[in-house]
């Protein structure tokens, strides 16, 4: 068994072009953009709680760069480097190698370099920070939001929540939707194309980990107003649940849940004022993804989520996203 | 029981007075000192691997943030800011009440602002991110070491490690000691004041975590240098071991072995140019810390450390320091 030094040489000190002093000293040295504010963030993913303990190492190690640079996305920033520190509860090369396989595939895709961490024997759990750049003033907060603002969310929520129902059986998803979901689950995309174009036209954001109506709460909460959702504005998922003869009202109601409440899907929701709606169809269009607008901020208790169904009905709706000490 | 939201905001979310945006957001927000470098670090602590389980969370608090700060230290940068994450195995609030104000007293005794942070349920494990600032190519690093230059330790190196042992029962010691040793162990002082006064003056720095043989080796290694330490030149320690009649030839044996090889003292081990040693003598004076040369970088294989013993023979030592997984 390699010692933990070589360990880390082996798989994790890999060339960092963007640093001064990549890993291996006491600390890393980076030079930030003159005139950039930093955008600095922290997750911990830890096994059983954030993951299933059988999931493939690559694409865990995907999944903890890529949950944190959403992060960043959220802020409109640039990712720019990173470190990651890992427990293990053994030194075992096979998973390692993979796991930094998944990490810095993700490192690459996004264009950040690794530039530190530390490794310690422990149960399972990774701790990943992000540094990102971003102009004065500038950053996509949640507190800025607005009675009359749109509010939009990109991709397909949902997705990943049902990933993971048809990962621990409480579901069969027809083809090929188990493909889609469990990749949606297990290989998020961060946003960071379309956080940085929304920097001067969304007035909030936030990025989809606890699930929409929980996350679009704390844009409401945080910008002291509320918020309505209109059912009937949400993706449509017609082609998993069927219509017709062929609707699964099951599905409905599992579907309709994981894209409410559903956490993990690492999707954008923001608010734009209405005049700017144009720019953001403009911006789907330009990205190639999906942006929706499923409702709007409102005048209200601030944080308040309501939903409504198509006739405009209000629609009680029990769970709103997950709270790992709820 | 409060929810994840709740607790954090009852005990982690403090001013930040140095921040453009604090704990709250996807991100927080700082703004660089124009023209400085970033220096960036993370350490994971995990219960019984880096401390006992049944530690006092508020020296927990204050060593999970000294630990990492000592990294900053060792690089000669200024303190700024730190984000933590935490995985809990419940939400025990006078636990994480007790865990914060160790915390935010290292904060403040050091002069950081905790900007961000994440919270989960999972078995004990605490990660700290400091980030630091440093003028250009000025950083303490542990490349930089010359035959000839003579290398020097801060403070009492070995007191954490007897310290622990004291606690773990495998020794008895006698009166004052235990009291300063487990302190050692449990509230360690980040050397940041030290550090930043050795900017300048120092070839290579690094902090003992893992032990002063293990550590020295790391500079010795990355500066392509060998290193000889002499042990009459270490810190007596007399007043614990006894002398004449009174001498404990064991106490003598484990003493010695917590100085070489024991880890955590978070001491600097640092390396100057000898027609510089008055600088350091004074240095000692001006921070009212004791600094000893205890040897000197030789030319060799590099990373190998020899001791000798006050008739100047080589001395075999076998252990060399902690290694997680070794």
């Amino acid at each position: 068994m390699a010692g933990e030094f070589a360990l880390i040489d082996r798989y994790f000190a890999r060339p960092t072009p963007s640093a001064v002093l990549g890993p291996g000293d006491d600390c890393a040295l980076v030079q930030p953009t003159p005139g950039k504010q930093l955008a600095v963030t922290t997750d911990m993913l830890v096994a059983g709680t954030h993951f299933l303990a059988d999931t493939d190492p690559r694409n865990l190690g995907w999944k903890a760069l890529a949950v944190n640079l959403s992060d960043l996305a959220a802020m409109g920033a640039t990712a720019r480097w990173v470190t990651l520190a890992g427990a293990l509860p053994a030194a075992d090369a096979a998973w390692i190698e993979r796991f930094a396989d998944g990490f810095f595939a993700c490192a690459k895709e996004y264009g950040v370099d690794v530039i530190g961490g530390d490794t310690t024997r422990g149960p399972l759990n990774l701790c990943v920070t992000a540094l990102g750049e971003v102009e004065p003033g500038r950053a996509l907060r949640r507190d800025g939001a607005r009675p009359g603002d749109q509010i939009w969310v990109s991709g397909r929520p949902g997705l990943a929540a049902l990933g993971l129902a048809q990962l621990q059986g409480r579901v069969s998803l027809p083809e090929p939707w188990p493909r889609l979901c469990i990749a949606a689950l297990e290989k998020p995309r961060p946003r960071l194309a379309l956080g940085q174009s929304l920097v001067g036209l969304a007035s909030a954001a936030i990025d989809v980990s606890d699930g929409l109506l929980a996350d679009l709460g704390h844009i409401a909460e945080r910008s002291g107003c509320a918020a309505a959702v209109r059912l009937v504005q949400l993706p449509q998922l017609r082609d998993l649940v069927g219509s017709g003869e062929r609707y699964d009202a099951d599905l409905r109601r599992l579907a309709l849940d994981c894209q409410l409440a559903g956490g993990d899907d690492y999707e954008l929701c923001f608010t734009v004022p209405a005049a700017r709606s144009p720019e953001v169809a403009a911006l789907a269009a330009a990205l190639e993804l999906p942006l929706w607008p499923i409702g709007e901020i409102v005048a209200g208790t601030p944080g308040t989520v309501e939903v409504f169904d198509p006739d405009g009905q209000p629609v009680d709706i029990a769970r709103r996203g997950y709270d790992h000490f709820g």
